[in-house]
């Protein structure tokens, strides 16, 4: 935390300012103009509107969205207004195509609860009373043909082409409907909607954010600034934390999940991670990074604990470090592991003078969906009994008292034979 | 003409039907379709919905539209439904990009009276009292975003791109506006509203009408059947007619005009322009062929006389055939030429003892714009004087008494000298 909250109505110097928003930003398209504007906010004591759209089709937060969030903060220290967008037009009128599972069409009051749990999410890391919400129906839905011909004639299908999903699709002769070209256009007007003077969005986001620029333009405006945010990379270090990939750790997630998924990171993400969703002011940051070095493993921990304290409080990191010492560290069970109460009868166990076999235990306990997945959990060195490792298929286990199942590092079952 | 207007309730055979239609046809796209629309408009007495657009910015209707106007007539007397189509909401709006001159924004006023304009130079083709007349803003002023969403969600812009006019300038690095794209599917949400059968066209248009076929499928509509009507080439026999050309016939020229522009026509031209714009029946285009080879110059006054005719009735095309001997063939001047009086102390003159300079003549008469254009004329074999061609820049013409000057076939000036 900087720990300055903005009371006064006097902005900070221009180049604190510039220091504060240049901090873990990819990019800023151009960042002279950003000065200017910050240059003209100080001298007319105004205000600059930052702009942040919202998919209300998908409420669900991550840590990875804290990126921005945590700049909006930033925007909102020095004084500035922060603007959330909530796209609902779009989310009402779903996917005309019909192609997109992703745009499924929302009803108002889902849309209004899908806001609702936004704010509530992200009322860890922003002061949400003091953000302004906006739905971009309220100058989409007025919008005639007259006024969308206007807007499309602010932009030109070979720089639509351009940009990096359409190039590719458009090459390998995969099909573009000309209703994804109004998708940027809208992103754009709502920017024009707002006079915004600046738009965050992660990388992937650039090339909307950039066509928001053409389009205030030709509509007269002062093109806004691009600040674009990196992409966090999920728990797996493969791709970018994101729900689809099962590979993110939610802002609403208890401590304990929190802190168990980010002490599974490989440490190649340590560095990333902590400064990017650590949340820690730069003095503790440049310590931090020492501790990458010296003991990663220690740098884990105390990382994990960061992220479970920035959405649960102190509480909710001790708890969750304690959890963690308990069912990782020792190796032991947790306490309250679910009991599966499994009867010697079932023909899916195939016993034999050993016991019951391994595999079928794990898919009469549910920890594997079929023979074929248990056997290469088993093969992948995945399952523990009691707290040890069987990589032969072959295992057989004794039925003549409890065991406890671990599969991977935090799925446990306690197996309980009834005749 | 065929003759045969329809009065009754009963369709004619769909063999019939088709010969008719056929007729002069470029192509029609596809011709299954026409059959089975025919078959079921015949077994529920049910006429089609024929579509013609027609841009009210450009209401000056020349002879190379009336060969779909002729067909539209074909469809008429078929017992059919001939529909206009004024594209009144474009009009309205205007290019917003502003690029193009082409698409000026006009009041409700001005397109109200085009429209009128339109059905009075049609009127000697066509039976206007039973043409159905619709402004497409009835249907396109009312769609909000999310109606155009669907609608640009029917279209790749693959195909789009396959547009020759797009193709080239998308290959060329010319820019497309998006907006572009929004007119064929303009156009094609017209045949949606209007749920037509068939829509007509020039080749230049095939494009157009098949996204309508694309279109009105994705809207659960049978797709239309594109009766692409070949283009008729201009008096120049380079380029297809067109005002901005300068190569046309207007439908409302005096019958002089007609005659006149019709017999400047290179020969090449005359059994195309029998087939397109001599409106005459199967019978006497079989024997104007045959004149076409024997005759070219008697086929060309006879093809004269009947576009005259057309348009401006026996008497029209009679007095016509007059003029044109009178000024052409017998190559005197008409009687009302304008007499221009000429100062022989204007210095521009040049003379000398023969008399004046022709050159100083056609520029003083305003028959050439500078003395390199009279040049230029002289040189061509463009002027006359009293009948007599003069190739000499050195032309001098003597001044004790008038003379006439001719320049090309038909602009000629009297020129009476004053002291």
């Amino acid at each position: 935390m900087t720990g300055r909250e903005k009371t006064s109505d006097v902005f900070a110097p221009i180049t604190q300012q510039m220091d504060e928003i240049r901090r873990d930003a990819a990019e800023i398209i151009p960042e002279d103009d950003l000065v200017r504007k910050l240059e003209r906010s100080l001298a007319r004591n105004e205000p600059l509107r930052v702009k942040q759209g919202f998919d209300p089709t998908r409420p669900d937060l991550h840590i990875g969205h804290a990126v921005s969030m945590r700049k909006l903060r930033t925007f909102q220290q020095l004084g500035h207004e922060v603007i959330f967008v909530v796209g609902d037009y779009t989310a009402r009128v779903g996917d005309p195509s019909g192609r997109s599972e992703a745009r499924p069409k929302l009803s108002p009051a889902e849309i209004d609860a899908n806001a609702r749990t936004y704010a509530d999410q992200v009322s860890s890391i922003l002061d949400v009373s003091k953000v302004r919400v906006e739905f971009n129906s309220k100058w989409l839905a007025p919008l005639d043909l007259a006024g969308i011909l206007e807007l499309t004639a602010t932009y030109t299908v070979a720089r639509m082409l351009e940009r990096d999903d359409f190039a590719k699709r458009y090459q390998e002769n995969r099909p573009i409907s000309i209703m994804e070209f109004m998708y940027p256009l809208m992103q754009a007007y709502d920017s024009v909607a707002l006079n915004a003077d600046v738009e965050l969005g992660g990388t992937d986001q650039k090339f909307n954010l950039l066509v928001g620029r053409t389009v205030q333009e030709r509509y007269g405006q002062e093109p806004q600034v691009c600040l674009i945010m990196p992409l966090l990379r999920g728990t797996d270090g493969d791709a970018k934390m994101s729900k689809s990939y099962g590979n993110y750790i939610g802002l609403t997630e208890p401590p304990e999940e929190q802190y168990g998924k980010t002490m599974s990171i490989p440490d190649a993400l340590l560095e990333e991670w902590y400064e990017l969703a650590s949340l820690l002011p730069p003095a503790e940051l440049a310590v931090a990074r020492e501790l990458v070095r010296s003991n990663p493993y220690q740098a884990k921990r105390e990382l994990a604990a960061a992220i479970a304290r920035t959405y649960h409080g102190d509480d909710g990191a001790r708890r969750a470090a304690e959890h963690f010492d308990r069912v990782f560290k020792q190796k032991a069970a947790p306490d309250d592991l679910p009991v599966v109460a499994v009867s010697l009868s079932d023909p899916a166990l195939r016993g034999n003078e050993n016991g019951v076999s391994l595999v079928g235990l794990l898919v009469v306990t549910g920890l594997a969906g079929s023979n074929t997945e248990a056997v290469r959990l088993i093969q992948d060195g995945s399952v523990a009994v009691d707290g040890e490792k069987h990589r032969d298929r072959h295992t057989y286990v004794s039925t003549d008292r409890d065991h406890v199942l671990r599969k991977g590092s935090r799925h446990y079952v306690k197996v309980t034979f009834i005749p």
